[in-house]
């Protein structure tokens, strides 16, 4: 993408055999970062996952070779293993390989495990860091993730493992007696056991939560509940997956401006 | 910015008397969004705070009309107020408003005070999010902010108020019982007493710790110690602010990938 060239002078060249991990952002290419977009540009391979859209591959160079290497929730690590194996192959091959993920490369996407394998096999990597989807999704629903004066600190956790081993397990007790805003990624089908943990811990059944589904993509969907019936409503809803829940005062944010300015006025993303 | 009309066809244009609130992400303007560079192609007048760097700023449609409003630790609330009084009233007088933040708007940026004041007085707002700076800045030093087997949370914090009123500070004891890992924005001059609180609530004097100034920028340093001794590693070092401070094992995945690859194979950002 020779027109990246005049806003980013003597931006580095993806190169064969060298391979870079992105963020392809929430879902908007908007969100994209220049360095993505210039990745796109350049890479000879796409690895993507499940979670980068179409509007975002059409930006790749034309002639770019996609691979899909997306997961969906429950498959086994083997399935990483593959796709780090494919990474390294490809590179060695000397390829320009662009790993890109959806939301962050390092928050909840597996990023570390791949540039350790990257790193053992001797591949020049490069990691650039991209819009985390669910910091996005809470400004795509006018959530802000901080307001002075309600919290200092908030929680970004995934929802896997909420039922798994305790090694992978959040403490939960620990989390509802820190009272900052949790924001849930991939833990849609552990609402329930959460949310249940999260009350039988002294959260109350009342605070606000929110779902948001899609976000900044034409398909968003936002549900608005609280942690006792945020679950429940996701399943009467049909929201699709991927979906990021946010659990805190902060939810409140939303109908505040909602109600200041209508849902046109406002709009985020 | 005519040259993001093919990339983003249809993205909504930034109108006379509204306000875009959009995250210049963590220094490095290849981290801006493209939906900051296209709002940086069309505004009128840039309200800026003091971590949107002279890089990014010239990359303001030519002519653009330039407001620092930058705040720096421990001043009142009230700079706060002239900024947003300030926003309404560029709006009011029908510019185009970018309101440019370090990271990410919302968070630890004031960004939801700012779109509620906007609301309160009718002017049309959007929220543009950026890459937040804690997380870029882990990136940036080889950090990853989660990794599989080592942790299932990350909490961004702010280092303001660890010795403020008790209704702006962190519960410490609970983050020391959380045992996930810490991303402190603003926490250098409160980093002895963050350090004190959270080894007297159980954390491990000796675990990693790393503090990373100007993240993505030139200017970049990486300062690698443990939680017992970062706080007076930091005052020996005379590392500049802004920086950011992670605790947590994580902090050792940086050693690895040195290992592995040698500083100059491995960059990030």
């Amino acid at each position: 993408m020779t027109m990246l060239d005049n806003v980013l002078p003597g931006a580095s060249e993806l190169l064969p055999g060298h391979v870079w991990l992105a963020g392809a952002g929430p879902g908007d290419p908007g969100l994209l970062t220049l360095h993505a977009l210039r990745a796109l540009g350049q890479a000879d391979t796409i690895v993507h996952d499940a979670l980068v859209g179409r509007p975002i591959l059409a930006l790749a160079r034309p002639g770019a070779e996609r691979i899909f290497a997306g997961k969906r929730g429950g498959k086994p690590s083997l399935v990483q293993e593959d796709i780090t194996a494919r990474l390294v192959e490809l590179a060695l091959q000397g390829r320009r390989v662009l790993r890109l993920k959806g939301g962050d490369p390092f928050v909840f996407g597996r990023g570390g495990e791949e540039v350790l394998a990257l790193a053992a096999h001797g591949i020049p990597f490069r990691i650039i860091p991209g819009v985390t989807s669910g910091l996005a999704a809470l400004t795509a629903a006018l959530i802000p993730a901080t307001l002075r004066g309600a919290n200092q600190a908030v929680v970004l956790a995934t929802g896997h493992g909420a039922d798994g081993a305790p090694a992978e397990t959040v403490d939960w007790a620990a989390l509802a007696r820190l009272g900052q805003p949790l924001v849930l990624y991939m833990a849609v089908t552990q609402m329930p056991a959460i949310a249940r943990n999260l009350i039988g811990s002294g959260m109350s059944a009342g605070m606000p939560a929110a779902a948001i589904a899609s976000a900044t993509t034409p398909k968003q969907r936002v549900l608005v509940s609280t942690l006792g019936r945020i679950a429940e409503e996701i399943a009467g809803a049909g929201l699709p997956t991927p979906a990021i829940i946010v659990i805190g005062e902060i939810v409140a944010v939303r109908e505040r401006l909602l109600a200041l300015t209508g849902e046109v006025a406002a709009c985020a993303g």
